[in-house]
């Protein structure tokens, strides 16, 4: 299944596509974030029922992977850094404690149940990285996406994904057996802020300029495909950097919100965006498996018995991260749930466990279930907090994700 | 180079996709369509010049052959099926003299190289197949899409595509030292035209409730996926029932155009061609290794000389083919231009020679540099011969590409 045929590529990809618009079309009419839908869908076509979605094929994998990207720099855009800047203490507070406190926990029940140290510390890694994609989209099918308790979680997200390239660099180290240094630990974290730091003092001199020249083109399209060629390329930047590549898309869309052509923009990704972003969501359904839920077996009971156990820890420790930046006039309630979805990086912990042999079976499969859980919790919880606005209550006529929720309202 | 990891896919993307809109903006300067300046740049980055672009890559293959498939369908969207009907003799007429003349025509030169039999034929069915992507670009680009000329050149493209399929499926079966009965011909050509009618006649049916359907639903994007999904599924279906991909493509376009959502469509579906179309021609340049003409080497002088014999023969056999329908009152000598090009099927021939070993190396350079001349030239000559209208002549206000070339203007 690993290589595919333009034949079977556009039969998968009209078949995932069609999944996901039904999927989110269901979950508005129930009520729900559209995003739930899509990766209910994406359950459905993947191992967990129909198996005929394979999220490791290098294609699908491929476009997915540029669908984070693309829906990250859609974030950056709605994201007013002025505005970021001005809630930083309480999304530092909340992305430092988001860390400390989960990994703690996890490293605790994993001590209790009599698990080897290394097992703990990997287990509480992969409770440590927020997936911003997730909540982000579950606030902008609410129209949520500029209140205060939004900036909060999206700042503290942002940070929170800096320090999870920190530590998954220092666990790295730890399950290859090497020991750990000062010096490249300091040097892993330097990067990973300063890159932002740089592009974005560079960048106010350096993007204007290509954007303007890019209007004075006379091609169709040029405008959208300029801003798609500076988020991938600071994307992959902020990766050769020692950075995240979803933290270069970010930071391309917080340089082009406040070029002239933004709306243009806006809307030209948004449309390449309703290509490539379900199939993110798609292919994070399809990796889960439900069959290792089952409780009639021995495994499935104990396999079943750990998630719960991380699933309980992984949703207090965000939730009362949420809490900690006491001094914040907002409901900080939203923003403990809103921390809670684990994704790409959990997942990432639990393979990179599962590899080099730290977990077994069950262990990864409970870390797995522990993301599936906190994923699919989150929309639910979120919507249940927070009213669907019918508008952007953004000050400015800004044409983004948000708004178009409502295209056709 | 074969497995590509993210980082890599992001930066080789932006490169591309940023030199598909210099050069496009470059060619549309010095007066040329934007086309003809992708294929410039792709021919920069690929083989000839900087090896960066590499179109056998899986993934870069597939995104491009989705561009092509997205661009038939856009072009489907701004062919009005009643007046492609009108000039079907004239289409029809042109499509089978461009077929039967360039297939004698190098046969016979062949003959006269005192080549083989089989490679005569292989080489004359590799000068049968016209590029509808280049010329529709080509005329989208110069907004004359909707002039009578290019109604006949669209109409004869296709028809042509269809006849290329069968002699494929022939030619296929001689090189592998098959016989070829009149039933599996029949058969074979039945399923390519029969394709198109049931699927027009069907979809007239079947497309609006879903296009309907999709509105209703209140998710963003909708109406623009669904149309994707069915320009997928078509092509696929086509694929399937032994017509050709952007035949499929080509139908649902012309199934959605009398949609009333139709302007909506075309506006998203314009946005993601804007990212996968310039791969399509990118790897078309990319693909091309122009070093095989250095005519100081004695093996680059003969294969010289054979390419250029077979790009004559290539551009008298469709000039011909044009001055074909000598009722019809338009500009004769546009549509034999038009039809000039070979593209990918025209490569789909020169490959499987070289593979099946009917062709030498340089016979199959010969055949891909009549390919790329036949490419060059009518973008080129066609805008002599037309000039750039500043609005499309459609009757309807309908917004497509044709109108979007001029949306910085």
């Amino acid at each position: 299944m690993e290589h595919l045929d333009v034949s079977s590529v556009i039969l998968l990809l009209s078949i995932t596509l069609l999944a996901a618009k039904i999927g989110g079309a269901l979950a508005q009419y129930l009520g729900q974030p559209a995003v739930l839908g899509e990766l209910m869908a994406g359950v459905v076509l993947g191992k967990s029922v129909l198996g005929y979605l394979h999220p490791e094929m290098e294609f699908i994998h491929l476009l997915a992977e540029l669908g984070v990207i693309i829906l990250l720099f859609e974030i950056g855009m709605e994201t007013d850094i002025k505005k970021l800047l001005s809630v930083g203490g309480a999304s530092s507070v909340t992305a430092i404690i988001g860390v400390v406190l989960p990994f703690s926990l996890g490293y605790g029940t994993c001590w209790l149940l009599g698990l080897e140290n290394l097992v703990g510390i990997v287990v509480g890694a992969s409770l440590t990285a927020t997936s911003v994609g997730i909540t982000a989209r579950v606030l902008a099918d609410l129209n949520q996406l500029h209140s205060s308790e939004s900036r909060v979680i999206i700042g503290a997200a942002v940070l929170d994904d800096i320090i999870g390239l920190v530590i998954l660099a220092v666990v790295t180290n730890l399950t290859q057996g090497n020991g750990v240094s000062v010096g490249s630990v300091s040097w892993i974290t330097f990067a990973a802020f300063g890159f932002l730091i740089v592009t974005l003092v560079l960048g106010r001199f350096l993007v204007p300029p290509l954007v303007s020249l890019a209007t004075r083109m006379n091609v169709p399209g040029t405008q959208t495909m300029v801003a798609i060629v500076v988020a991938f390329f600071l994307a992959w930047l902020a990766d050769y950097c020692g950075s995240a590549m979803i933290i270069g898309a970010f930071a391309a869309g917080l340089l082009l919100r406040n070029s002239p052509q933004a709306d243009k923009i806006e809307e030209g990704v948004a449309d390449i965006g309703h290509f490539f972003v379900p199939l993110f969501f798609m292919t994070v359904g399809a990796a889960v498996d439900i069959r290792v839920l089952n409780p009639f077996t021995e495994t499935g009971l104990s396999t079943l018995a750990i998630a719960a156990a991380l699933s309980v820890v992984a949703i207090v420790g965000k939730l009362l991260a949420g809490f900690a930046p006491f001094w914040f006039r907002g409901n900080k309630m939203v923003i403990g749930v809103g921390m809670i979805p684990r994704g790409e990086v959990g997942l990432i912990f639990a393979q990179m466990g599962l590899a080099t042999a730290v977990f077994d079976e069950r262990t990864f499969s409970a870390v797995a279930i522990m993301v599936m859980v906190t994923t699919f919790v989150a929309p639910v919880w979120l919507r249940l907090l927070l009213p669907r606005n019918p508008k952007s209550d953004s000050p400015e006529p800004v044409i983004g994700i948000a708004d178009l929720v409502n295209e056709n309202g």
